[in-house]
């Protein structure tokens, strides 16, 4: 039988002494040999010794896995002679399901690898995973399984129940490949060595997923020319090859937390009362001007792509939803390459009614994204230290109640620290950047609202200021200098919001729909659109939004 | 002060008695009358007499006030003589806001409509509702206040506190305005009369409201010419016009369930240990074919809409996700102008890797939706009264286990039925009605699922049964008779994929990125896609799509 070696810590190494007492103990057991392989294709899984299966499928099994042995000794020692196939004593332990297409039930009760921890020492298991890693030492051979984020490794060694051919086998299995192991638990007092330095060559692979998996050197270890350099896989490659760079810890882990922003976005927008609806993203006119709208062919004539889910979250306001929220793509047609920008994002996006004042609003979406990240640091936290191995990073940083700064409470910082900028303009990407810093500096928080932007900046359907023309009832927020959420209260007013697209020079007759729905009584509402990966990349402080998108587009990359 | 009355029961009438009891009761009231009514545009909003607004504050309303009282009378009573004017002595209790801009913050603690119940009797409490209907009677006013799917009824009577004015402003305030009121609970023995039946007619509305929420005559009723017949509102009137559509507690009802069905589906599978994620809607290639699918400008070529995230959920158990879920949009470029057929839908995809037989998954499927319906059944009873109030329809059935049934007995069972169909055929959509029909009374069950289609009528990445090559390893799923889910086990080894693709004369070439994805080691898998309309359609028996869609597409519709 095999050993599953129980992983503790992060870089360990099993000693010699340890290998040998491993290795005796191995040899001396009387027990069958349980491991069983079964390659096909690229998928090898596992088929065998279990009290479920019958001895007639046992059988059929040893013959295929007698030709799958053939098969996989071809390529290496082809003179082996009839009789040392004939000693394969262990050859009805190993081999290959062939396809999977459903031919028969089974039931096999698999252990999580996971769950493959001290507390389960001596158990007999099996476990299905994936071959992270191979590495034979003469009468030994160990794999590394990995399912997930978990990776657990299986050692062999040759004895009277596994066989020179078994190994061979094994030994053979290409990486990536799935297999099933049946094995005992056996906890070794110096955790095992990780084979992620040892990778085994495999051309045949477009990417490794030790290399994908790699933190990039520091300019330190770059400029170091002793220093032996590993191989870091660039982004374009990774992207190209998604599903294996999705096979990564890192991958996964950001995977999983993005989901998990989804998550806890929903449940506590739920909990305070919202209803989640759904917006179409096919419309008949861009509802923001004009530009940056993608166009569709729509039977005879054509269409757009919802820019946002705005002007809907907005009629659902009118139709007395009071407070909504939606997941979904959001289109951008903007020819930007840059680290933050995509053609298709997911917006998590909020519209609520407010009594009085759209700070109502305001402040429940800053709680909510504070109540966020709270919720994510207690949830995640192995897979933020994950990600953090490959991809360092400050742990992202927040107070409560939220940090809210006024629009020229920042112009007068900015200028305090050298930058000149007028008290109506906008803030450019490296201003917001600086912005950041100095907030930080000050305040000690990554996440902060910058209220009261300056009305000429702003889109035609913002509320203006009721008490300085200037500026504008808008809000933007941030995380570590980057804004991952623009809010405003919308004009509710049909009369006033045509005054203003007027003035905003935007054509009346393609935002009707639009005007219409404030005809018959809406009540004051304000709301805001965050990017789903912006927020995913900044919480873990990713230097590139794709990253943080299973699958990105941008102007130059629409597969896979 | 105003008494809001507390509803109970369907169509109550407030008896004679009881109305005159009230009257002298108001009468008799020594405390200041606190019904304040404010008119802005369309959006009435209250301001008023609470601790918290400042003398001035009151003073500037008043004025305000009288200003709005002389505008409201314009189109009335042009002779009111100036001493009639003076003698409003109610001028500082009603009013209009202007636009609410934010220019102050306010705090009154508003009960909500639903929470204006017996137990909180006698209170004295602010309310904020939509005007769903005035009527007035003499020297009484009574205002039925919407919020949402609840209504409560405000009383006024014509006293020393309650000028003869302020009952006409109120009476003059136009339906699906907002107002906020201050009154007291006051409970009645008989409760009152609903004025649902009593609409004021108001012409400017394109639709009013309780017609939308009216259910259509039977043909029995449309037949009874005596039968005084009541509006109703057709679906197209209804659509161009959904901001005021969705006011109606029919529409509340329905969304809320349909949010409901979004959050059972995420939540059950999140236990279940599945992952959400997101996929991408702008693709390079039709992946399942190329027709019926909308072509989209991207830059200087042109690209796709997702007609299913298929691909990319594959994708994600290729990446070793296992088990996967993603609710988005899903685009048919199909010219069907049917009742369950849209251009733009929404999609509950899953997907998940087996260790042995699809079953596993289809038996997951099967059991998420009933757990499902249960948890809808349990969470949102009022919503589906309220909805089955103008939507007559049998309540849902479903058994536990889910009925499984194989192809081959389902063409037995329309044939002993006086069907004729080949064993290889697929199901029209009235035989599909049909057999929904023998299977509801053979097993007492709206939702089952339909196993082993022929393989010639499935997509080309379909696994072959391994038994039968006629069949193949896919399932549809049913409720009332009508498909909700198409789902199979997927071919997740390239070489077979590519010769299923070849013998279906798909270009090799569109899908080649499809069929890289199963290179590297992809586990057997199998899911499926649901149509979230369709099972909120079919769940609360609608006869249309699209009252089950906030903002539907067809090849006809791209508005509002």
């Amino acid at each position: 039988m095999a050993d599953v070696l129980v992983q503790e810590g992060e870089e360990p190494k099993l000693s010699k002494k340890e290998l040998n007492k491993l290795a005796k103990k191995a040899q001396k057991a009387s027990k069958a040999a349980e491991v069983n392989l079964v390659k096909m294709a690229d998928v090898l899984v596992q088929e065998g010794e279990e009290p479920k299966l019958s001895k007639k499928e046992l059988n059929k099994l040893a013959k295929k896995a007698q030709k799958a042995s053939k098969a996989a000794e071809k390529g290496g020692n082809q003179q082996q002679s009839a009789s040392d196939e004939q000693e394969d004593y262990s050859k009805d332990f190993y081999g290959s399901y062939g396809l999977v297409n459903s031919k028969e039930k089974k039931e096999l009760n698999f252990l999580r690898v996971k769950e493959v921890t001290a507390a389960n020492a001596s158990k007999d298991i099996w476990v299905r995973g994936r071959v992270h890693t191979t590495r034979s030492k003469g009468k030994n051979c160990f794999l590394v399984l990995r399912q997930g984020v978990y990776t657990v490794q299986v050692a062999m060694f040759m004895n009277e129940k596994i066989s020179k051919q078994m190994l061979k086998f094994v030994s053979s299995i290409s990486k990536e490949s799935i297999v099933d192991v049946y094995a005992t638990i056996n906890k070794v007092e110096n955790p095992i060595e990780s084979s992620l330095s040892l990778p085994l060559p495999l051309p045949k692979l477009p990417l490794q997923i030790e290399d994908a998996s790699r933190r990039a050197p520091t300019d330190e270890e770059k400029s170091n020319e002793q220093e032996n350099q590993l191989a870091v896989v660039n982004l374009d490659t990774r992207l190209d090859n998604r599903v294996l760079d999705l096979r990564t810890t890192t991958s996964h882990a950001i995977f999983r937390i993005q989901a998990g922003v989804c998550n806890q976005f929903r449940n506590i927008l739920d909990a305070r009362g919202f209803v989640e609806i759904m917006a179409p993203k096919i419309i008949s006119a861009p509802s923001e001007g004009g530009a940056n709208v993608f166009e569709v062919s729509y039977f005879k004539g054509s269409a757009y792509l919802a820019q946002s889910p705005q002007l809907y979250k907005q009629m659902a306001i009118a139709g007395d939803f009071e407070k909504v929220y939606t997941i979904g793509p959001v289109f951008r047609a903007e020819d930007s390459n840059t680290h933050r920008h995509m053609t298709e994002f997911v917006g998590l996006d909020l519209e609520m009614a407010f009594n009085f004042h759209y700070h109502e609003v305001m402040e429940t979406i800053a709680e909510v994204l504070t109540q966020m990240f709270k919720g994510l640091q207690q949830n995640y936290p192995d897979e933020i230290a994950a990600v953090g191995n490959q991809y360092p990073a400050e742990p992202f940083q927040f107070c409560e109640p939220p940090l809210i700064l006024k629009y020229p409470d920042a112009i007068a910082l900015l200028r305090a620290n050298g930058i000149e900028i007028g008290d109506e303009d906008d803030l450019s990407t490296p201003v917001e950047k600086f912005l950041g810093k100095l907030v930080k500096e000050r305040y000690s928080t990554d996440f902060y609202v910058l209220d009261k932007f300056p009305l000429a900046v702003r889109p035609f359907y913002t509320m203006p200021d009721a008490h300085d023309a200037r500026y504008s009832n808008s809000y933007d927020m941030f995380m570590r200098g980057e804004e991952i959420l623009s809010g405003a209260q919308r004009i509710h007013d049909a009369d006033i919001l045509t005054e203003r697209a007027k003035h905003h020079q935007v054509d009346l007759v393609k935002i009707q729909s639009y005007i219409d729905a404030f005809k018959y009584g809406c009540p004051p509402h304000a709301g805001g659109g965050i990017g789903l990966e912006r927020v995913t990349m900044l919480f873990l402080g990713l230097h590139n939004i794709r990253l943080a998108s299973l699958f990105p587009r941008d102007p130059k990359r629409l597969t896979p």
